[in-house]
């Protein structure tokens, strides 16, 4: 089988649609959308069906010691295999897309490498990552960062879900508590599909995202404390208004992103003030601030202006502000030869391309620093995700699907 | 008797004191402070005890159609009384001083004129106002406003509690629906003795306030529709953020109040955003805006720049932005010869004055309208108010209560 044969393999859009609904149908909400937390009972039946698929597909199927299922498709040649895959658990409301359209966009390409009888040079294989939500076990990507050598498999096994479970038991409960070892398994290299889950490429008109890497986050929980006081007796030189200062802080973070320009993102998204009455100067507010940046020295200058602001702020308004840091992640590049890679696939197939970051986190990021790494976007309608209204073209799930393949016939070679 | 006789005459905080721990202790919480909403049991034993005190005085007690009590103190001639007085009712958790020091203030000077034998010129009474707080019925100063003809009877009378119960079935229950015809009684003057609940006295180390009026008052809520959007994802130039567009008002708010200065007090109190998450941008925010001026031209104005604020926010954020007025009461002017009075016999006795606004409604102002009104405000310990906390000093209640004293001896002249 020549170079051409290979390039004119399409994967087949309906076979892709049809797993993507049957998958939807499980845990899925009255309403529309999907409810499949990680390891609850939704999760296992979902997991069961793609094992099904997995099996049907010829893959040789392995469960790891945190769950993580591994469904192998052999090469000519033994050794580290090219991984693609995601996850399947979801958000308490999400969609049929996040992570689903990965995991099933990979058995669309297995499924196409078998119809064309293809072999391989080296194995390929579809990954289903464990808990890579976090909305239900802490922390999110849980499965692809102990699979990647990232997370302690005692640390994994031992967390606490938000309804009291420690994840070892219900790993063992659902049936997916498996034997192979965690953290063992090189990969040559690791491409993800996935939904942008932001509105860039739609507002753009633009099909494919090749992604550069993800995002540094930083979180900060920002606690003000005022003095009570009657919102008509009280001169406003006299005030120490906490909501006034949270009402600061949040302008100030807008006022910064736009400053910084570029990839700085920030978003002041939670606020709550106390006692909250129309009529009383706040004695208490709370908020947080989300600061993002792929470059994490950029983060960094970020995260210090925060705190100089708010030092000045405490002293200005005669305010005590204590922060906690909610969580930390330095940005993540992917490897270069897989954005050129991702890019000129999809402009052989006559689409249209931009670069960009991930804004959120995704299990790509775990192999990242121990293999070639990188990830394909499409557009998500509305930028709208982790809602039931989550929704992509069937026209560009299955372009997706096609750079995936293409990118997956490059690093693993058609040897036959 | 001489007016040198008259002009010596002090209270007795002592006996002040004792009737204020009396009270206290009805309807007395826990861990301090007092709970006596309008026409409930509790309320009814603190109007029965004050009854009882104002008949020990032998005063004439009569109860009006809302439940308003007023104790009259026969003159030299008969006609309009002048009148001290204010409310016993509080808020849930209220402290011992907040109306309850207005109304057995004047029964302390009635002591005093008794003890001294003096007749007055002209009758001397002092008013217990139903409902004053607006805590369990609305509006506040319901008595007060119904008895000096601004409020409808029967508009009274079906006032629903934050409870479900209809105010002349509570007046019924707890035996205080009068016969006395409420709007019908003419008062020669009115002067209301209060604690300020605001800072300014104590931070300015002032005695006593002579009151100038009560500040016009509009409260605005303000909902935002803005779309929920991911905080990693979506670009800056992609929001239509409802809760930075909340922060922006409540900067505005208090840049409002710097720059048009004096009496302007602006306050945001209340503000909640939906649906609170740190990594989404809001989609909904909710405030309330609550503007005060004595002044009601300079308020107008306020009003007109917050609604230009909300009109170019819109179009700067395309959020949607809906009002709602809650409540607008004009400002309230006090007799210039009242303020004066008050001035005049407050330095006569050595005291610091300050001539001020009221930022809370207060009876008085259903009076203003009607006959000469004043009010005399004493220091609030860290302006605390509406609180268990709420605590002035008995040497300022003492000297608050003199000029009280001095002011209905000059108001109703000592005829013997």
């Amino acid at each position: 089988m020549t170079e051409t044969k290979t390039a004119t393999e399409r994967i087949n859009i309906e076979r892709l649609m049809s797993k993507i609904e049957a998958l939807g149908q499980v845990g899925g909400l009255p309403g529309g959308g999907v409810c499949r937390l990680a390891l609850t009972d939704e999760d296992k039946a979902g997991r069961d069906l793609v094992v099904s698929w997995m099996k049907e597909l010829g893959l040789k199927v392995t469960v790891d010691e945190v769950g993580n299922i591994i469904g192998i498709r052999a090469g000519r040649t033994d050794g580290a295999p090219f991984l693609m895959g995601s996850h399947i658990d979801t958000v308490r409301t999400g969609g049929y897309y996040d992570g689903n359209y990965g995991v099933l966009g990979g058995l669309e390409v297995i499924a196409c490498l078998n119809d064309a009888r293809i072999t391989t040079e080296i194995p390929v294989g579809v990954g289903v990552f464990t808990n890579e939500e976090g909305a239900r076990f802490a922390p999110d990507m849980l499965g692809s960062l102990a699979h990647q050598g990232q997370l302690d498999k005692e640390a994994a096994l031992g967390a606490v879900s938000i309804d009291g479970k420690v994840l070892r038991d219900e790993l063992v409960r659902i049936g997916y508590m498996g034997t192979e070892p965690v953290g063992s398994m090189r990969a040559a290299g690791y491409v993800e599909l996935h939904i942008e889950q932001g509105p860039v490429l739609e507002r753009e008109g633009i099909t494919i995202g090749a992604v550069e890497g993800v995002q540094g986050i930083s979180w900060t929980e920002v606690n003000i404390k005022g003095v009570s006081n009657h919102a008509g007796t009280t001169p406003m030189s006299m005030r120490c208004d906490a909501a006034y200062c949270a009402a600061r802080i949040a302008v100030f973070v807008r006022e910064l992103a736009l400053r910084m320009g570029r990839r700085q993102v920030a978003t002041v998204g939670a606020i709550t003030v106390w006692p909250n009455l129309v009529n009383v100067v706040a004695n208490r507010a709370k908020l947080t601030v989300d600061l993002r940046n792929t470059d994490n020295e950029l983060l960094k200058q970020a995260e210090a202006e925060l705190a100089a602001f708010l030092e000045q702020l405490k002293q200005d308004e005669k305010v005590g502000i204590e922060t906690r840091k909610l969580a930390r992640f330095e940005p993540v590049d992917f490897a270069p030869e897989m954005i050129d890679l991702v890019e000129r696939e999809a402009r052989a197939l006559g689409f249209s391309v931009k670069r960009m970051p991930s804004g959120a986190g995704h299990d790509a990021q775990a192999f990242a620093p121990n293999c070639p790494t990188g990830m394909i976007f499409v557009p998500s309608v509305r930028g709208i995700s982790h809602n039931i209204e989550e929704h992509t073209e069937p026209k560009d799930l299955e372009a997706g699907a096609n750079v995936l393949l293409r990118v997956v016939l490059n690093r693993a070679g058609s040897a036959a």
